[in-house]
């Protein structure tokens, strides 16, 4: 199977949003460069710095599908039916949105309701050998905890919000160690860093 | 005058320390790798990856005084009247410790006790052109707000601590802009990160 990698833009001080779920100048990165990536939704171009582009195509190719949590699919209303990176989306959530889900018939979501592990699982299936991306808040912080990561994508924006929504959510862990990265890469505004979640720490010995 | 540099070991997550003020993990770089450095202090010896050590050298070698709260003077005893890096102090306080300073009367340290600002100016007075460090929590913090900072330096640790004591402490401000780091270097559990803080930013404006 592929690999289960939380990723995200975050603050030097670890924050993904504001408090109110704004993101200040945290995707400043997406739109101040040279290379224009188009995305499946044509409103939405981004303009990335060459290293950046390459980092962000690399990891777009390899994606196989995404979960989230119902907040964000709330937040984003379903991307209107197709996430802006174009795989299908897995959404944790207690009930399905009935009247989204008939709306958009053809949408390539799914909906589980039984739990974040057998969202991940669902995710793993569509992927197959492809990555499975989690969103960073309470969705990362509840795989981490589960042992479900293999890693952890941090895109690092050297900008401190003082206060907002941490990476991992709430996380009750004491401590958790992840690896050094195995990638650092310094774009325009951001450095894009992969931390190896060791063996024992993702399968919860 | 020397640059004024804020300096601390951080979490992913960015704390400096949990909130007990015990550090865990986040100074295993210190002791796990080949390169002896010795210290003022005869009880310590740090043992460095080679790219650790040079980072850390070159850092010592251009410190010319360092800025630190009483909470942490108070937390070391004043490191028994001579820091561990072997540089003068500057210590922002209330009052100044008597018993302590008749104690150690030969000892570089000195007690500013009329705020931040005269503290860091003290520690430029004294280090020349060399540079200043400032220690993370509360007093970086008001470095920052204050305008003092030229740069922050940040050992980035691979661990996530959940809750702590963040690197500035309570920032007020709604968000502060960081330059691209001009310094990455990845040691053995740490990646070594400088960000220069804009002149908008250090002066205030």
């Amino acid at each position: 199977m592929g690999q289960v990698i939380a990723s995200a833009s975050m603050s030097l001080d670890g924050y993904i949003a504001k408090d109110d779920n704004t993101i200040g100048r945290l995707f400043d990165w997406l739109q101040n460069g040279e290379v224009e990536l188009p995305t499946v939704d044509d409103r939405i171009t981004f303009h990335l710095s060459p290293p950046s582009a390459a980092y962000w195509r690399e990891w777009v190719d390899g994606l196989g599908a995404l979960v989230c949590g119902r907040t964000l699919f709330d937040f984003t209303d379903g991307w209107g039916g197709l996430h802006t990176i174009g795989v299908p989306v897995v959404v944790v959530t207690h009930q399905v949105p009935g009247d989204w889900v008939e709306a958009h018939p053809d949408a390539p979501f799914h909906f589980v309701t039984d739990g974040v592990e057998a969202a991940v699982a669902k995710a793993q299936e569509i992927a197959g050998l492809r990555t499975v991306a989690v969103t960073a808040g309470t969705i990362a912080g509840q795989c981490l905890e589960l042992g479900l990561l293999d890693a952890v994508a941090i895109d690092l924006v050297p900008v401190l919000m003082g206060t907002g929504r941490a990476y991992f959510g709430g996380l009750s862990l004491d401590e958790a160690l992840l690896g050094d990265p195995t990638v650092c890469i310094q774009g325009d505004r951001v450095t894009h860093l992969l931390f190896p979640v060791p063996e024992a720490s993702s399968h919860g010995g």
